[in-house]
Order: C-alpha cells, then structure tokens, then sequence
C-alpha cells in the first residue's frame, strides 16, 4: 500500500507536550520537505514554526514552497487549543491528539500518504477525553482492523532499534509478574513470525534472529527457571522448522553486546526492559519505534511528552528525525 | 585488615577453564608483582607461564626477581591436577579450586594479604566434588562468617562494575519469578546500606544511588505492578531517612543511561538481567565483579570458566586485569 513518492504523515501528538516543538525543529534541521503534520496550525505556531501552510490534501505538500511547513487539519478537531497551558494534562488534548492518529490512519489506508510518524501523546490526556486505548499500538490496531469489519486484530509487536541495535519484545506495558505469563509458546513463536516478516523487507537475505532467555543465563539449564527449557527453547525450534533462521535462547545479560558487534541481525526480548535496556543505553535520542504487523509503516520517537520541558525550547528532536528517517527507509524497503 | 603494602592474592579457579591461562596473559601484559596466585604450579606452566616460583608465604613474592610467576600451592591440594583434560568437567578440579579459595580467605584473614581475586569455578566441577555451595559469593559468606564461630552470614551483594557504570543488584542467581519475590522491603534497603557503604570507601561525599524500578515505567503509577509503591518507594526513604542519597525507584530502561552520563554514581537493580544487560551491553572485556559485604576486598573477571575455549590460547585477560586495578583501588581506598 505504501507509495514511496507520497508524503509521510506526522501526527503532533499532545499538544501540551514537547511533540510540536520536536516537529518544528525536525523540520528546521531536518527538512520535511516530503512530510506533513496532521494537526492544529496554531499549536505548531506556538511551537515555533516561522511559516505554516493549512493544506487540504497530503499531495498538496509537494507543491509548497521551501520554508514552509505543511500542515493538514484533520475534519473535527477542537479548535482554541493553543491557548491550553503547555505541560498540563487536558481531555481536549488527549481528544484532539487521538482524532490526528484517526485520519493519519484513514489517509494512510486511502493511498494518499506514505507511512505515518507519530509524536507522542499523554495516557492520562487520552484517559481523561475517553479515549479506550492504552496507547498508539492498541489504537493503531484497532483502526487497521477496522478497514476489514469483523476481522480479528493483526498481531502487532513493538521494535525499537538504533544504529547498533534492534530488538523486538514479546511482551510491554504490563507488570514483570504479568509479563512472565505472557511468555507463551504462541507468544513468543508469532513474535519471531512477526520480527522474520518485517526484517525481510528491509535486509537481503534471511535475518538473523537471536531469542534472549527470560532468566539469569537463559535459565542455567532449568536451575534459574524453567521457562527457557519448556517454552522459549521450543518456540525457537518451530519457528527454525518454518524456516526462520532464529536461535537461542541465550543468557539475556551477554546476547545483546553480541547483537551490536554483529553476531546477529536483531534479537528478540521477553520483557520490555530487557530489551529497551540496552537500546536505550547509549543515549535515548536515537532510539526509534516501530510497530510491526501493521498493514502500514508507523514509527515514532522513542520518548514520552515529557511534560516538565514542554515550551521551554530545550525538546531534542533527533528521535523524530530517526523516526523519520527510518520512516522513509521502511517505506523504500517495501517498496 | 587490608594493607595496600601486601600483594594480591589471585585464586587459579577451575584448572580446566581459562581461569589459569587469563592469570598468565595478565602476568605477561599487566606484570603482577604485587600479587601472588594460590593454586598449582603445573597448572600454570601449562597455561604458559615461561617461569613460575613457588613460594612459601605472599610476602616472599616482593622479592622474587621480575620476570617470575609467583605461586603459592596451598596446603593439601591434589597433585596431577596438569593431566587432566582441559574443558572438561572433573571433580577434582572441583575441590582443588575450593581448596585455594579457602587458603586464600584463610591468608587474607590472617593480614598476609591486601585482598582477594577470584579466576573463575564451574558449578558443576563443583558439585561433583561435593563442594556445597552454589557459586564464590557463598562459600566467602561462610569463610568469612567462620571467624567468629555462630556469627550470622554477612549480607553481600554483587556488584559489577566498568569504567562507565556500576550496579549492585538486590537479587541474583534465581528464576526471574522468584526474584520477583525476592525483591523485599528489607532486601532492597539492605542493598542500599551495603551500596553506600562500599561506595563511600571509594568517593568523596556521599555516593548519589539511583534505584531502578522492577516494572516497564517504574510501574506508570501503578498500572504496571505496584512493587515500586509498596516495597521499593518505601526502601528509599528508608534509606533516605538514614542519611542515604538514594532516589527513585526510576524507569529501569533509562536509569542506566542516566548514571552512564554522570547524574549517578551507581544504579541498584532489582534483577540480575536488569543490572547486568547494561554492564555488558559495551563489552565483557572491562566489567569486574566485586562482591560487598565481606571483611575483605574480593573481585573477579566477569565471565566464566569458558570450557569451550579452554586451552586454544583465546582467552582474553581484560577483564582479569580490570579484577586485579579495581581490587588494588579498592585496598588502596579503604585504607
């Protein structure tokens, strides 16, 4: 579905938070020459944009001259909310925010735009306008499903990765606890479907998969745990029965170091921490994330709105420019 | 008890892995005079020391000429330990590499010794020989409880430690399940005791601890587990209510970062994984392993007996010879 010539879709995010100042700036240093912003012109005026211009259609951006940002304004958005305080949690944000991703989604699945980069929103903003999901992943999900009425969700997973590293996670936003029950064979052998799928487009050749272990040294042969031995360790077995070239699992302190030295294309983690741990540990500016199983390519930043900061100048835009950047490469790749 | 004046004590480990081989590698590159190896002469000469001198007791070892090996072969060691087969689990490497930590705790005791260097021991060497304790940390807690007969155990915790980060963890060689459990009240304010207490041999003012959380977010508020608000928040202020500089719990996927940067002087980490993917994440070679608590200043290389590499003439001494500066830092601080 995605068209290299078309432009990304950026969405702003929270508008209390550091997302259109991120946007601005990406757009000074970076160019987006070939991306536009679904949201509220005056919000990204507030953030600092000298000049930008309300398009109707994502095609409209490639007519603009240089030195302008474009910016689409989805059907239905609350107006006046560029006089909310910044840094404040606001239903009327969190509303506006979800209703950008709403029809990033519906432009992306109509064919008039390449892939969608989102900026991130607040949870407790999201709470308080009703909106039901937890985060852009479940949402995203939802409104991919929603183009095939009735059709199950699509299996999605979360990646982060950077210049170094890349990591996909079996589990995310729930308790450790909860997170070892939800290391299952089905778990953990769609993940690597999933991670086979989506690291084949981008790379020739069949992707190197390594399984980090839940356990201190991947379970020290069932004496730290046995999850390795009755779960991780057959899960990996299947999916090299369908011809994934995974392996593992491995002792999770040492199988990410030798990720980065190149023993292996990306790896895939049990827990969210485990794996973001290291992605992060360099330095959290380049960390991208990217959802896969989606029928679209969608990454973002690899930060929160880091309320505390908001309108202060001092939002570092550099995973939004990866994000980006690894928006376009998705798209080639796939292409 | 130590005194900066007295060598070294550098334990051989088990005699079929890499443990004598590193010792070798770090005595030709590093030179150690100042430190004496407790094991078996013949072990050594076949991991390729040109010249290993038996000596009597650690002070003998300041006047050998340079260019010799010093050895000290402790009390009832098993001869022929050499023909035995490198990589190979034995038994009676087993006993022989408990024997030379026991003499070795027994010298350092004694005040014949500034401290203590460990070259790794296989579990299942070990066991085979009957030795009964799962791994070094334990057999030193009871050496070092054994002085005064009927003393409780010391509390230890482990620490690892790079040019670039350092991290004690409250729990270590169990499931991840039952390091969950493991995460008490008590145990992590125990940890924060014996952290800021090591760290306070080794800085000036008082060491700025940060606390990882167990849960993705630090738990987001409680949404992702609530151990941070029933046990880990309440350890801090413990803590800090003891004239700690303890803060958090943080987001354990950043806090790493953080104390990689500078805000921290050392990071508390709740499991194993959490504390070690990032210790490792740049490079095995340089971590060091120290353990804290004990009467005496013990550290060891960060890896282990690598069986499969045994005698090829592989086995990089970095992390041996990182054991040995950080073990003299430490001497010379605690003094």
């Amino acid at each position: 579905m995605s068209d290299p010539r078309q432009p990304l879709l950026v969405t702003m995010g929270d508008a209390a938070g550091i997302g259109p100042e991120t946007i601005v700036k990406a757009w000074l240093q970076d160019g987006l020459r070939d991306a536009v912003v679904i949201g509220d012109p005056a919000v990204l005026r507030r953030a600092g944009s000298p000049l930008t211009a309300v398009i109707e259609t994502p095609a409209d951006a490639l007519q603009l001259p240089p030195g302008c940002l474009p910016v689409l304004l989805p059907p239905g958005l609350l107006p006046g909310l560029a006089a909310l305080p910044l840094g404040v949690i606001d239903g009327r944000n969190g509303a506006a925010a979800a209703r950008c991703i709403e029809h990033a989604v519906h432009l992306v699945q109509r064919g008039e735009a390449a892939a969608l980069v989102t900026a991130p929103i607040h949870k407790a903003a999201w709470s308080a306008a009703g909106v039901r999901y937890p985060g852009h992943t479940e949402m995203l999900q939802a409104l991919a499903a929603a183009v095939a009425p009735g059709a199950p969700l699509p299996a999605v997973r979360m990646m982060l990765a950077n210049e170094e590293l890349r990591v996909v996670l079996v589990t995310i936003h729930t308790s450790l606890r909860l997170a070892i029950d939800g290391v299952t064979f089905d778990a953990v052998l769609q993940t690597l479907r999933i991670a086979h799928r989506a690291a084949a487009a981008w790379q020739d050749g069949p992707p190197r998969i390594a399984v980090a272990g839940l356990n201190p040294h991947a379970g020290e042969g069932g004496l730290f745990g046995d999850e390795e031995i009755r779960i991780i360790g057959p899960a990996v077995q299947a999916a090299v029965a369908e011809g994934i070239q995974a392996s593992g699992p491995y002792a999770p302190d040492t199988v990410f170091m030798r990720a980065r030295r190149g023993e292996f294309d990306l790896v895939v983690a049990m827990t969210h921490d485990h794996g973001l741990i290291p992605v992060k540990y360099l330095g959290v500016e380049q960390g991208v994330n990217i959802t896969l199983g989606l029928p679209f390519v969608r990454t973002s930043p690899d930060h929160g709105t880091a309320f505390d900061i908001a309108g202060k100048g001092l939002a570092d835009p550099s995973s939004l420019i990866a994000a980006l950047r690894m928006a376009r490469r998705l798209v080639a790749a796939a292409h």
